[in-house]
C-alpha cells in the first residue's frame, strides 16, 4: 500500500456561500503537491464588517505552503470564485488556469491590482487537460448563470475527482454550452472517487428550470409596459442580459446597457466568443432621444447596491436618464439574503416616482443558476461517485447535502473550511484541521477579521466615542481641568445640563482628590478616568460609550 | 355648508411598516379636536441606526397641539401600535382607551416608564362607544395575529370612518373573535365615508389562510420528530403559541414556554380572559427531567434576536436546557425583511449541533396575520366606503392599495406620514403637510434621527476614528510633538511603518512650519491638522478616517 494520499481542504466556501477556495493535494503526508481551485471574495455588511471593502479567505496556511502549490484553477468568472486572484497572486505565485472568458475576467482582476496578466493561462474545455504536479485537470463544460462555467475533472494516481463548480442542469441555457449528460456520463464511466459538489440550492425541492423559459415571459411583460421599461439582473449573467435584450428587441424597443460592470462583462463575452449575437445597443446619449415607449434600459444593481445604476436611477438620474410616472422597473433577479433592505429601499424610491415595480414574486422572470435538490440527485446518478463532498454552502446546506448523499447510499462528510479530508480510501476520512478565517481588505490594507479593528468600529457605532484628555505638569499635578470631546453621543443628558460639562466636572473633581500613586501612573489614571466617564455617561444618557483617555505629561 | 372639517393625518406607519400613529380631527380648520389612533415603535438596525434602542414617530406637531387632543385609542397590542405609549404619554396627556388584553399590555408599557397605569381605560367591544370631543369611537372585533385586535368605528358629524387596524379575515382564528362579516356589514350599512385600511399584504395574491389550518400540520411534524422539538413564533401570537402547545400535547409532549416576553403575553391573555384554555406547561427546571422525546419547548426569538431564547439555545444553553443532535427546531413564523442574517445565523448554529431545522418554506407551518389582496377586496365589498385611505405600509404598498381601490371604483389617496387629508367631501383632498420624521431612543435620551449623532457613529464605523492632540505654550508655540490615538484603524500602513508614527511625524512637521496666523487660531489648526491627517491616512491605508483634533493651550 502506497503512503501517498489524496487530500481535500476547503479554505473558503464551505460553511458560507462566498469566497471559494479549495485545495487538493496528492503525495506523501504533509508533502502533498497542491492545487487550488478558485480564489474568490465575499462582501462586507454593516452588521459584521462595517467599512470593509472586500472579504477574503484567510490563506495563511496556503501561503506557508506555497512551495508545494503547483497551480490555481478557476472554474468560472463570478466574484466569489475569481475576485481575490489579483489580491493574492503575489503571495502564491502559481500559474492560473481558466477557460477563455473566465481568463479574460481574471486578467482584469490581475491588472486592477498591478499584477502580471500573463500568468493567467487560457485553456480549452475537456478533453484538453493541464498537468500540475501529480494532477491532471480538465475543464468539463456545465451550465450556470455565467458563460463558460466548468466542472473540473481532477485526476491523480489515487483516482478521479469531479469538482462540480457552480452549476445547474440546463440543456437550453441561451448562452454557453448546454449541460451534456452523455459527456458527463462518459467522463465518469470508469469510476469516480469523489464528487465535490455545489450545495447552494439543496433546499429547493422542485427541479431547476431552464434559462430558456424566462424570455417569453419577459417579452409579454415588456409588451404590456406603456412607457419606458428598465430591467436589472446580475451583470455577470450574460445569458439573462441577452434574454432581456432580445425580449426587448422583439417587443420593438431600443436597448441601452447601463453600469460599468455590465458593459465590461458583455464586452468580455463578445471578445472571447462566448456571445456571438447580441441585439444592437444604443448609448445613453442616444437613448435620451428615443421615445420612452420604445426604450428599454438594462442596468446593474439587482441587489440594491447604493452606487449601481438602479440605485442611482431610483435616486433621480443616471447618465442623463430618469424614470417617470408610468414607467416600469423589473427585477429579473433574486434578492440574496441580507440584501433585502437595499432592494426594498429602491422599490420604494421608484414607487415615489410612480414607477411600477415588477419582481420575481411569481417566479416568471428569473431562474436560479444553481442545481436544485432533484438536480443534485440526478448528477449523482450520472457521476456515480464513491463519495460526495458537499461544498459551496452554509453549514445547513452542507449538512442537508451530506444527508441526502447518505440516503442515496453514498459516503459523505461534512467538511467546513479548514477540515482536511483524506479521499484515498473508500470513504472520506477527516485527517486534520487547519486554521482558517477571514481576511478583510480595509481601504488598502489587509487586516484579520479578529484583529479587533472592526470590533472597535462596531463598538463606536453602538456606543459612541468619548475622548478624555488631561495634562499633568512636571510635579504630576493636573494642569487645568480634564477636557472631553465626543462623537456620536447626545449633547444633553438627563439632568438637562450639557453632557460634556457634567463629565468634565466629575473628572476634574476626581483629579483633584487623586493620590500621587494614581497621578504618577498613566495606566491608573486612564483606568480611573474611563471608569468615571462611563458611569457618568450611564447616569446621564443611559449608555456607556467607548472611552479613549489621553494623558499628556509636561515632564 | 359648515366650515368644520374631518381630517386624517398619519404621523407614523404610512410609508413604512412600523411605528403607527394616526391622527383624526374634526372642527373648524386648524382648531379641529383631535384623537390619536395607535402609538407604536419600530426597531433599529445596524445600517441606519446603530446603537439606537427604539424608534418612535416624531410627534412634535402633536405635542404642539396637545391642548386639542381628546384621547388615544389603541387598536391592538403589537409593539408597532402600543410600544411608545409609555414614552410619550407625559407629553400628550390624553386618556388611553383599549380593550382588556391590549389595555393590560399598555399598562405594562406605562409602568415600565414610570407612568400612571390608571390613565389606560379598558373599554368593551362594539356596540359600546367612547366619546372623545366631537368623536365617538367603537372597537369592532377583527381577527389578527394577536388577540382582541379591533377595527375602529369613528363617528363624527362629518360621517363614519372605519379604521381597519391590522387585520385578516379569519373565521376560525383559534384564539379570539372570528371575523364576523354580518356584524361588519351591519355597522357599515348606513354608509361609510372612508375606510382607512392595512396595506401590508397587498402584494399577496392568494386569499389568506386561517390559523386553524396550521395545527394539524404542526402535529404531524411533531409526531415525526424522534427527539426533542423546539418551536419559535412571535411571543404576541397567542393563537400560534396555543396552536403549538396543543399540537405538542396531542403528540404526547410536555410543554415548556421559554422567554420572558412569551410568558408575559400568555399570562396577560389568561388574566384578561382572552385565553380560556391552554395546555399544562412545565418549568424549565422540570423540563430537564423529562425524556427528550417527550418534550417540546416553545420559545421566543423567531426573528433571530440575539438575546432571545432561540438565539441562546443556538449558542449553547438556555435555562439549563440544550439542543442536541437529532433534535428539531421549527420556525413557525415568517422572517421580516431585514432580519434574514440573524435568522440564518441561528439556523447554521443549530445545524452545527446536528439539529434539524424546519421553516415555513413549504407554507405549512405559518399563516400571515394580515389581509391579502383578495381579502382587501372583500373588505371593501363589505364596508362599501366612499373612499379608501391605505395605511400600514411602505410607499409601494400604499401605492398598490390605492391603485387597487381606484380600479374598484373607489376614491383613494396616497397619504404618507405628514400628509393631512380632508375627508369631508366626496373625495379625499390633501389639505396640508406637517413635518414628521423619526425620534430615536438612544439609551435614556430621545434624539432626532437627523441630529447628526447617529450619522457620526455610522461614519466612525465605516472610517475609523483618529484623535490628534496638540499642546501650545503661552507664546502659541507647539509644546512637544503632535500626539495621535486611533480606534478602528490598522496599526501598519503601506510603508510598513506604524501608522501613528507616520502621522505624528507629518503633523509635527506641519506644526514646525506653521505661521503665527495659523497657530493663534484653533479653527485653522484644527482644519489643517485634519486635512493632513486624512491625506496621510489615505496614502498609508487607503482610507480617510473621522478626525477629532484637540488643541490645548497653556495660556
Amino acid at each position: 500500500m502506497s503512503s501517498e494520499r489524496l487530500i481535500y481542504l476547503p479554505l473558503g466556501g464551505a460553511g458560507e456561500i462566498g469566497m471559494n477556495a479549495y485545495v487538493y493535494g496528492y503525495g506523501p503526508e504533509n508533502e502533498e503537491r497542491l492545487i487550488l481551485v478558485d480564489l474568490g471574495v465575499t462582501f462586507s455588511d454593516m452588521e459584521t464588517s462595517p467599512g470593509v471593502d472586500l472579504i477574503f479567505p484567510d490563506l495563511t496556511w496556503l501561503m506557508a505552503n506555497k512551495h508545494r502549490l503547483e497551480a490555481i484553477f478557476i472554474t468560472h468568472g463570478h466574484e466569489d470564485h475569481v475576485g481575490a486572484v489579483g489580491h493574492f497572486w503575489e503571495q502564491l505565485g502559481a500559474p492560473v488556469y481558466a477557460r477563455a472568458f473566465t481568463a479574460a475576467l481574471a486578467r482584469h482582476k490581475m491588472a486592477d491590482r498591478g499584477q502580471p496578466e500573463e500568468v493567467v493561462k487560457t485553456v480549452s474545455a475537456w478533453p484538453e487537460v493541464t498537468k500540475a504536479g501529480p494532477f491532471s485537470v480538465g475543464f468539463l463544460p456545465v451550465s450556470h448563470s455565467i458563460p463558460e462555467s466548468a466542472g473540473l475533472v481532477i485526476d491523480c494516481p489515487a483516482g478521479r475527482v469531479i469538482h462540480s463548480g457552480d452549476f445547474k442542469l440546463d440543456e437550453t441555457p441561451v448562452v454557453g454550452e448546454p449541460f451534456d449528460p452523455e459527456l458527463w456520463a462518459d467522463v465518469c464511466k470508469d469510476g469516480v472517487k469523489a464528487l465535490v459538489c455545489d450545495s447552494t440550492n439543496v433546499f429547493s425541492t422542485a427541479p431547476g428550470r431552464s434559462e430558456a423559459t424566462v424570455g417569453p415571459e419577459i417579452e409579454k411583460l415588456i409588451l404590456s409596459a406603456p412607457q419606458m421599461i428598465a430591467a436589472t439582473t446580475f451583470a455577470s449573467n450574460v445569458a439573462r442580459v441577452k434574454t432581456l435584450a432580445e425580449a426587448g428587441e422583439r417587443a420593438g424597443r431600443s436597448i441601452c446597457l447601463m453600469g460599468r460592470a455590465m458593459r465590461r462583462m458583455i464586452e468580455a463575452a463578445i471578445q472571447t466568443g462566448v456571445l456571438d449575437s447580441f441585439p444592437k445597443v444604443i448609448s445613453p446619449e442616444d437613448a435620451r432621444a428615443v421615445p420612452r415607449e420604445n426604450l428599454m434600459l438594462i442596468v446593474t444593481g439587482s441587489q440594491g447596491e447604493r452606487r449601481a445604476a438602479s440605485a442611482q436611477l431610483a435616486r433621480g438620474k443616471y447618465n442623463g436618464l430618469t424614470m417617470k410616472e408610468g414607467d416600469m422597473f423589473l427585477f429579473s433577479s433574486k434578492t440574496i439574503p441580507g440584501n433585502e433592505r437595499g432592494v426594498i429601499r429602491i422599490m420604494n424610491q421608484f414607487s415615489e416616482m410612480g414607477v411600477d415595480i415588477v419582481d420575481d414574486a411569481n417566479g416568471h422572470f428569473h431562474v436560479s443558476g444553481h442545481a436544485n435538490r432533484p438536480d443534485l440527485e440526478r448528477l449523482q446518478d450520472i457521476v456515480k461517485p464513491q463519495m460526495v463532498i458537499p461544498n459551496h454552502g452554509e453549514h445547513r446546506h452542507l449538512r442537508a447535502h451530506a444527508k441526502l448523499s447518505n440516503e442515496r447510499g453514498r459516503a459523505s462528510v461534512l467538511a467546513v473550511n479548514g477540515t482536511m479530508v483524506d479521499l484515498t480510501g473508500d470513504e472520506p476520512r477527516v485527517c486534520g484541521f487547519v486554521e482558517t478565517g477571514r481576511t478583510y481588505l480595509d481601504g488598502a490594507i489587509k487586516i484579520g477579521a479578529l484583529d479587533g479593528i472592526v470590533r472597535d468600529r462596531i463598538r463606536m457605532a453602538l456606543n459612541g466615542h468619548l475622548i478624555v484628555t488631561v495634562i499633568l505638569d512636571e510635579d504630576d499635578e493636573p494642569l487645568g481641568e480634564a477636557w472631553c470631546e465626543m462623537k456620536g453621543l447626545p449633547e444633553l443628558g438627563r439632568s438637562n445640563a450639557p453632557l460634556l460639562e457634567v463629565l468634565e466636572e466629575d473628572l476634574t473633581q476626581f483629579l483633584g482628590r487623586a493620590s500621587e500613586k494614581t497621578l504618577t501612573s498613566d495606566d491608573k489614571i486612564e483606568q480611573e478616568l474611563r471608569r468615571i466617564a462611563r458611569n457618568t455617561c450611564n447616569d446621564e444618557i443611559g449608555k456607556k460609550p467607548e472611552v479613549t483617555v489621553i494623558v499628556s505629561r509636561m515632564s
